[in-house]
């Protein structure tokens, strides 16, 4: 079996944290740099900053007028104007000039008459330092304009610079080395062959510092050799301020880091009770912390929010945020979660009727879509079996409670067209936005019932009659939810180039690696309908339990040749560059509850699904009609 | 009177952006670049972004292990395990390693047993597909990763790559001329004269731009030169999407923008119904929007924030968020505004008790510090004549409500002591602050009345017994609030270097030009009373009405030579290279209402005052004494 460290440890997050802190305790200085305040923006004072010039540097005109002696107008009135004298009594000033003894006060040039012979007349007295901004009425010399700690804002710029203060003294940015590892891993710039993994969470992470405030620097991807990562390593210790080396963190046969750390100096923690991101390593080299991340995209992603992200803070004198923050949601499906770990659940977040609905998006460690796609992400208790559906969860937001509350929550099975949709929303109105979850045209329906969704994309052949989607949805609801009717869809065997098994009718399917959709999938029925029809029995499909849910998931099993053949669209077909062979004409329809018709991101949908922009994608994709786009159906 | 163009319009907020979009109307459209993924972070999408690639690019396993033939394990149990043969039955697999035919499963390295002869037992059969990532399984090859109009964050990069993207097609940052113009502005750089302004507001304009997104490009000042300002400014209309003009927009004899933007183009509005802000120019320059703001930094910046931020958007094909956001805060003293214009005020936000608190700052155009101190800001509507003390407003906020939740409050009477506890607080207690107001002793008394302050900084004298601030807080709080000792202050008359006035008591002031403090602050008090002891009268003081309301303030107006003397304490005095004439020593405590001394914030404060490193600073401060810090008289 090879070298293998089977055991990583499986020490609770907070544990290892405050492990890995004790360990760093004195190690971890903040380090100051004096920079020029025009390069200052995002730093963060490192000492309280104190103005060397008053503003105004001097007495300054608050208006634009004249200047004048005040007393010289003691007596002025509507009645008695008092005549001024030009370079005796007063001199024209702008808003700033400055006020020059024996001149004490300003008039407004709104308040003089200019007689015909150029002279100047007053109407009312002015007292001494009227319409004038004393020296120092802003800021004073010797004053406090800043304190230690604080983030620098294009104002704070402005004001340094206006009390003369050129350059200050910041935190320095924490310099941070980041190493990808493993024999497996290419550059994004080489094109894979089998066996490949494109190297990416190290552009991440270098992102993640640069948006936490650190210098980050990524370097070129390190093959699986142990003299080599240990030479790299002992050299990053001694010149950055923090390490992180990306994979090799489990315990497989190459998984060397672990090793290299121990003989280079001290490994804290090796696995953490965290789901994704277990097999994390917190470690001392140099006196210096080195951290080693999991491969998985996701597991990288929680494992950098946990344990690097205290460490830059470290750096930069920052302390995170104690409070309980995000919202509230109605969590739409069970989580099941281990006691062993604490998890990490990312979901949508839809806002539909009166609730806030978190609906939990795919959980492998490995699907950093579900990152991409999140709107935020719950944590389910180390020592909490998980939560049932209905149940109120905190959820902390990657985007803004505005946006999802102008969100349209979409749940249902999927289609391409919903991504059209969804990208087309927010150029054609401004602020709305939308959200899609595939599970089927079933789960779609089961969304609507239980109030979680605005909108169930459907495709449902009801088995007695031969018609699509109005039974189900009838029977379900009453007359409670409407039809907005969608696309015609062929629907048929996505078959390899050439169709090189000669797949024509369900039959052929029995000699060929089949890949299936999932329960609920409206695919699946019509496939189920379709073996009916033929007398055939799910035992007879090679491969029947192979589920995928989504149709350009099967064809991308065609198309890797891990299969032969799967029901499914043709769009998919053809954006895969695969064969098509049609079975038959279905409906793609939206289940509507009545009472969202009214709402503004429904109308925004209707609005885009009937335009001649959308028609046109629909004619480049292929495979759809749309004669019947749009209208509605109710009950 | 010379030129001058007394007459801007006074045209309302929301028509004047309404007017200057319509003209604008079609001239400016978003542009594009195709950027590298890896430089894409905060940048927006032009278009939807399709995968290249599928992740997984293949089928993997999703465990280390041993992939197997799933067939080849049926019917293992625990009693009856299967043995498998390597290289015929199973290969040795790492997590990531790819899934090659025969094979079609994956078996946990824990779920095996190993023999001594090195030979594998199963326990269990395997299904197909069991522990292995499918091909496409979190991106397939054509689908839709990010959609148009995305702001990229770090974890989109990471995906991107995966998905075999490099390359993308980003919305172009708007390139931003920014010309600093005046005849009296220098470079921060050089040394001030009289007369001089330091440029600084075209600095923080650069990095408003920045930080909306846009390409900020300096330029440097201009004289008040018409001919000079209409070539810099037809050439950068060629060249740039949009040019911000500083200051020259007023109506002043030196204000030559709009004249030179009539000549270029057209000037869609000249003054908005804005406090502060008024002389805005919106005008058209070869068909590029030209804006020129007011020199007032708080005028600049209001009017960057209203007018040059929608542009900006238009460019980044972005829209304003018109959700209501801000908290609502109880505003702590009355606002008169006028209803000539919406007014901008900033203010201090506090938690006090159950009262989130709204204290008004200094409300002039130049007050730039308010912008620094400010925690937010509230508008009062053109339509609106003000709010009173007491009445609820909308604040939008510059600060974290959990920050505003950790912030003591302190409101009465300013000392430089102040300004040190503020910068040890969040230093010596992560997550704590300290904001401070000052309005005199008996204004801070005021507040606490209110419910508006966690403390109020005084030193009242008592004019019958001679003692300090007892007397005051009993008669006015009875036993509900307490005072924390402080410091012992030196008072005397802040005189020029050298004392050439020759000033030595209260009646040597006769012969000065004064400055005196305002009306209910401690040191006027004192003032007042030295007065009446010594049957004098407040007539026979030159620039008793001449009020400041900070110690350092008085100090400065000394320096300048705008005045001889003012009463104040010795380390203004000192911070400003001046010459003081002690008259007394007086005590600067802190009245607490008693149910404050319970809250993490004062005990915070109480911890600092009683520090060691609080009576080093105190020390290198001078003339304070320090021997009862930190104690507490109850009543």
């Amino acid at each position: 079996m090879g070298k293998r460290n089977l055991y990583l440890s499986n020490t609770p997050v907070d544990e290892a944290l405050s492990l890995y802190m004790a360990a760093l305790q004195g190690k971890i200085v903040p380090g100051s740099e004096i920079i020029p305040v025009t390069e200052a923006l995002d730093r963060i004072t490192k000492s309280a900053v104190y103005a060397k010039y008053c503003s105004p540097l001097y007495n300054a005109a608050a208006m634009d007028g004249i200047m004048v002696i005040a007393s010289h107008t003691n007596g002025a009135s509507e009645k008695k104007p008092v005549e001024l004298q030009p370079d005796q009594d007063y001199k024209i000033v702008d808003t700033g000039d400055p006020i020059i003894p024996p001149y004490d006060a300003v008039i407004m040039a709104e308040d003089l008459i200019e007689s015909s012979d150029g002279k100047l007349r007053v109407l009312a007295s002015s007292s001494p330092w009227e319409h004038v901004r004393p020296i120092g009425e802003d800021i004073v010399a010797g004053e406090m304009i800043l304190p230690s700690n604080h983030l620098i804002r294009p104002i704070d710029i402005g004001v340094l610079l206006s009390a003369g203060i050129l350059q200050l003294e910041v935190i320095k940015k924490p310099r941070v080395a980041i190493f990808p590892t493993g024999t497996e891993i290419i550059e994004p710039t080489e094109i894979p062959k089998k066996g490949d993994i494109i190297e990416s969470n190290s552009r991440m992470f270098e992102n993640m510092v640069t948006v936490k405030g650190g210098a980050a620097f990524r370097f070129p991807p390190i093959a699986d050799n142990y003299a080599k990562i240990k030479e790299k390593v002992a050299a990053a210790a001694k010149e950055y301020d923090l390490v992180i080396i990306n994979a090799g963190s489990s315990a497989g046969t190459e998984d060397f880091t672990v090793h290299v750390l121990r003989e280079l100096g001290a490994v804290i923690i090796h696995g953490v009770a965290i789901k994704p991101g277990k097999p994390v390593i917190l470690a001392l080299v140099n006196d210096k912390p080195v951290i080693g991340l999991p491969g998985y995209p996701v597991s990288a992603y929680i494992g950098f929010q946990n344990f690097v992200l205290p460490v830059l803070r470290l750096y930069l004198d920052q302390k995170a945020s104690e409070q309980e923050t995000g919202i509230e949601a109605v969590i739409s499906k069970r989580i099941v979660s281990s006691l062993k770990y604490k998890e990490y659940i990312h979901v949508k977040v839809g806002s539909v009727g009166d609730k806030i609905v978190a609906a939990p998006l795919a959980r492998g460690a490995g699907a950093a879509m579900s990152l991409v796609r999140a709107d935020g992400f719950c944590v389910i208790g180390q020592n909490s079996e998980g939560v049932e559906a209905g149940e109120k969860v905190r959820v902390e937001l990657y985007r803004s409670l505005e946006e999802i509350r102008n969100t349209l929550v979409i749940i249902g099975s999927h289609d391409l067209i919903i991504d059209v949709i969804a990208d087309m929303m927010p150029n054609h109105y401004k602020n709305m936005y939308v959200s899609s979850t595939h599970v089927g045209s079933m789960g779609g329906l089961m969304a609507l019932k239980r109030g979680e969704a605005h909108l169930a994309p459907i495709h449902l052949l009801d088995e007695k009659t031969g018609a699509y989607n109005t039974a189900y949805v009838q029977q379900m609801f009453g007359d409670q939810v409407a039809i907005i009717r969608g696309v015609g869809r062929v629907q048929g065997f996505i078959v390899k180039k050439g169709n090189p098994l000669d797949i024509h009718t369900i039959k052929d399917i029995r000699k060929s690696r089949y890949v299936n959709r999932q329960r609920g999938a409206g695919t699946r029925i019509l496939f189920d309908f379709m073996l009916k029809q033929a007398h055939m029995d799910a035992a007879e499909i090679n491969g029947y339990t192979n589920e995928m849910t989504t149709h350009m998931a099967v064809a991308a099993l065609v198309q890797s040749e891990s299969a032969d053949a799967g029901l499914g669209i043709q769009s998919a077909a053809k954006a895969m560059g695969l064969d098509f062979v049609p079975v038959g004409l279905e409906e793609y329809d939206f289940a509507v509850p009545k009472k969202y018709l009214k709402l503004d991101r429904v109308k925004a949908f209707l609005h885009i699904l009937k335009s001649e922009a959308f028609k046109e994608k629909l004619t480049a994709l292929g495979g759809y009609t749309s004669d019947h786009l749009g209208e509605i159906i109710t009950f």
